[in-house]
């Protein structure tokens, strides 16, 4: 924890040690607002506390602020969704006691906010064997303190991280939103930026949100990009080892910390326009990409190469349009292991 | 779905039209057992019925025939699971009313099983408001035949495909099943059967499933992997266009219909051993590869190329590790975008 604390550079977070069941973890952060009031001015007593599950990363501004607001009037809230599933009462037996309407029952998810006053009485007056049973903040409210919760309705995206299958879906999530926004870099030569603008337009077209900007008055635009969150780059270039110019961005990435959260993707599109026709690429050229690739994987960049070849324009479209496919495909896998390849359109 | 039938080629499906409600479409499957009993074998009245939620995809045999067992001494029965959040009931104003002590209660999930003569008697005398509001076939059958279900211990997999992130979760499940066993084919060659047996090593010493043949004799043996359900094959071969070999394979893939249900992936892996210093990729090995994946596409098979190149035998394991990296990330992926590609380990 501390380590991803000191990475991330937080500033306002302090560490409480868990205890071995939910709610002594959850009590033992209360109890830090009391016993240290007048050493940090971070743990100044609140007014209303948050409290929240770390399975549950997907959480929106929007959902948090409403459960402030509704303890501040009801002294408790928490978010709530429908059931998915009928819920039964089993028998001793092991068979069915009886089902419940499921229209009239709602899931407790989370986050809950509370008075801080209110939620730290129904701490202290709870039993040990709430303390180590229990699991639901909003019934400690309730039975000690006579607090009726406000229910908020939240979305879908509160779901918690429980099976495997979640860590894929949370993955899958993380990647799709990261795939929304794509950032062009062309240089002024017609050619060059002939390609940019096309495939500017293929991805739009695919609901991608497409920035072009052109390398020689790059820098502000892209201070702007940066802080846009933009996770993914295509320098389009005519010269066989663009490196050198993908250096200079990547410089920008790493004082921007784009890339600190997440990696970031770097697409080195080279476009060859030589009339040779019995063109081939050399061991040099794969070499060099993949060592480049792999310093900046150390920096959490994903490079990939991209080569477009053409002589002919009617076919200009087509070789974009089999381009962006490929942009898209590696930016959504983001796939470490495919880093340094030469991919062709 | 009449398509799906045919084209998987199931023989003993009816369909049935399904009602505006749950309730009322599982009645329509039930009355078609007693109302067309003599005019079709698969419709003949059956002892038990099995009831399933088609977006519970990942069902295994184990549950089924517990809960059929369990329903033919219960006359009832339904896969249960723990509760994943607290269940609640709020109060007119949306207030929290009261909470359900987790432990007591389960979620009630598919499959459920039955005697037929209970749940279709369940059906004749229950009301058109069960039939429209209600959800849950144990009920039914406690209500109107007084038959306390059996609750049988469900696994995750039983999870309902819900939510966007359900299908990502389904996808990469899939995706892992068909990834855990790779078949290696090489020839006879000494230096080809070298790198193949590295490469086994290697996928085995990370917990993948290979198989090795060689192609000489390959037919039977790849019967018996093509019945193991094996979806990934890798084709060593020194010679550059070894798309020949590959056809052989291809021919022999599609008689065993292996990729009517999920797509195979072929990676068609060239070995250079050539001492040729300035080596180069032409433009037309490239063409060539393309070509052929895109013709493949067609049958449901990936075609991806892999190309091995060295000349001193010390980094040989290194560049296998390599090797095996892009192999499980091109199996792990299946990305269709990425075909006819010529990576480089
Ligand atoms: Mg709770
Ligand atoms: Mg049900």
């Amino acid at each position: 924890m501390k380590s991803i604390i000191e990475k991330y550079g937080h500033k306002r977070v302090v560490i409480v040690k868990g205890g071995i069941t939910r709610h002594r973890s959850i009590f033992n952060g209360l109890k830090v607002f009391v016993e240290n009031e007048f050493s940090n001015h971070l743990l100044q007593k609140p007014e209303v506390v948050i409290i929240h599950d770390a399975v549950r990363p997907f959480v929106e501004e929007d959902i948090l602020s409403k459960v402030v607001m509704a303890a501040k009037e009801h002294g408790a809230a928490g978010a709530i969704r429908p059931l998915v599933s009928t819920v039964i009462a089993s028998a001793a037996d092991g068979c069915l006691d009886h089902s419940l309407e499921r229209a009239r029952y709602r899931a407790s998810e989370m986050p809950q906010a509370f008075l801080f006053d209110i939620i730290y009485e129904a701490y202290q007056q709870c039993t040990d064997y709430d303390l180590d049973y229990g699991t639901e903040c909003l019934h400690l409210a309730l039975k000690y303190c006579k607090t009726n919760a406000k229910l908020v309705e939240g979305t879908a995206d509160l779901w918690k991280v429980t099976y495997k299958r979640d860590l894929y879906a949370a993955e899958s999530i993380i990647k799709d939103n990261l795939s929304q926004q794509v950032c062009v870099i062309t240089d002024v030569k017609e050619a060059v930026a002939q390609i940019g603008f096309l495939l500017h337009e293929t991805l739009k077209s695919q609901q991608i949100e497409a920035v072009s900007i052109s390398l020689s008055k790059s820098d502000s635009h892209l201070q702007n990009i940066f802080s846009g969150q933009c996770y993914n780059f295509v320098c389009i270039n005519d010269k066989k080892y663009a490196i050198q110019e993908a250096q200079q961005l990547v410089d920008m990435l790493e004082k921007s910390n784009l890339p600190l959260l997440y990696p970031v993707v770097l697409i080195l599109m080279h476009l060859d326009i030589s009339e040779n026709i019995s063109f081939s690429i050399g061991i040099e050229e794969l070499t060099r990409i993949k060592k480049f690739a792999g310093e900046m994987k150390k920096k959490n960049i994903l490079v990939y190469g991209l080569l477009i070849q053409y002589k002919d324009h009617l076919v200009l479209q087509k070789i974009v349009n089999s381009a962006a496919a490929l942009i898209m495909a590696l930016i959504k896998d983001r796939n470490p292991e495919l880093i340094g390849q030469l991919l062709v359109a």
